[in-house]
């Protein structure tokens, strides 16, 4: 079978391991990109290769980018990760935004995708997300697609529209974990955590902990990932 | 006195050269951005860390980013560099066109920018990359001015708009060599050959060289560059 070419944005985090199980159950050949830029643990990069292995996907390519030589976040610098935040503030941006990251990252998916001829980019935002940062956001989505189009060869000698696929986009994380639970996703291989402790164990504090464990109690599933601090509770949220 | 803060992208070629000392003279304070990318020599980013010294910028970032591994490009694979090619013809994507490359450069000096809270972004693209390559034309730039700006916090919050200037982007190469020589650029420091020989010798022979060198020859001037076979002659040019 002819299999439709893509490069599909894996963190190794739920959003994008959920994104890859939807990519490759509709018939994509999932060409997957991680990046080490600078986070400061290497959890989340080991996950995505468990995963990227468990979909046997046609490459999984992990760039070396340093981000940390900008700084301006939490997750590139030594400014501390917040923990125990009201997850539903969303009147500023979180000092874990790292500037222009989503911008950076579907640049290189861009190219890799220019190179093998694939029209197709996945990437894992969400609504979630959205509400804290920028480039999360469906009109940011929508001129990245028109500027990568005229960026590259096919907008000047014609050919496939490049197209920026982004399913998760105004699903809720209940949603998400719905889906991908539907899809078979083994959620215990995903790490979620910005700041997990020594092991792999998942905080449960950061707000993308929060956001999750919110997320499977809404969906009124039992999260399998591994926390510090064993059966961790969403802040907030009576249960 | 307080200067307006920038990002500008340097390679060590004659027009991000020409580039630095037109923002230099307009006063700005400069942050400079040059990338190891996988290109097959460092003769331009040992240019760059000379002409960025001369200049005084605030601020020398070199970003050491591997774009071998999607390679695509007579610049970062072993594909052979065309020498003696007619530069007038126009009608195929040259093969040192690297996917993306300034899509991904423009990404990074925005992140930079952002963190630097900087809204002007510099980059040396003119008309006669145009000719040839997707991301050096206008209507690129104008997109990823409009991404740039959805990107970023200013998006969100508001606040200063990012602007990516490009004030070569209209002139012939001799126009901006004029330039450069109105405002004492030492164009003996700059590196814009694509194969360059032992010694930082530019070969004469690749596209950049020659269109540097009718440039040079259309502009009444003498290029003081050393090439590697002495006096170096743009090819199809009488003279």
């Amino acid at each position: 079978m002819h299999q439709t070419k893509a490069v599909l944005l894996l963190s190794g985090g739920l959003d994008s391991s959920t994104l890859l199980a939807l990519a490759v159950k509709e018939g994509y050949a999932v060409n997957a990109l991680s990046f080490r830029y600078g986070q400061r643990h290497d959890a989340e990069l080991a996950a995505s290769q468990t995963i990227a292995k468990q979909y046997e996907v046609v490459q999984h390519m992990i760039m070396n980018i340093d981000l940390r030589a900008f700084g301006g976040s939490a997750l590139t610098s030594s400014v501390p990760v917040p923990l125990d935040r009201p997850v539903d503030d969303n009147t500023t941006i979180p000092i874990t935004y790292v500037p222009a990251r989503n911008t950076i990252f579907l640049s290189f998916a861009l190219a890799w995708a220019e190179v093998l001829g694939a029209n197709d980019i996945f990437i894992g935002v969400n609504s979630l997300d959205y509400s804290g940062y920028p480039d999360c956001r469906p009109e940011f989505i929508d001129a990245f697609e028109k500027m990568a189009h005229l960026a590259t060869r096919a907008g000047v000698e014609g050919g496939g529209e490049l197209k920026i696929r982004t399913p998760l986009i105004d699903m809720t994380k209940s949603e998400i974990i719905r889906l991908g639970l539907d899809l078979g996703v083994d959620y215990g291989l995903t790490m979620s955590c910005y700041k997990p402790e020594p092991g792999s164990l998942a905080c449960g504090r950061c707000d993308a902990c929060q956001l999750r464990l919110r997320g499977f109690m809404e969906a009124g599933a039992t999260d399998p990932a591994r926390y510090a601090s064993g059966p961790a509770r969403a802040t907030g949220v009576s249960v």
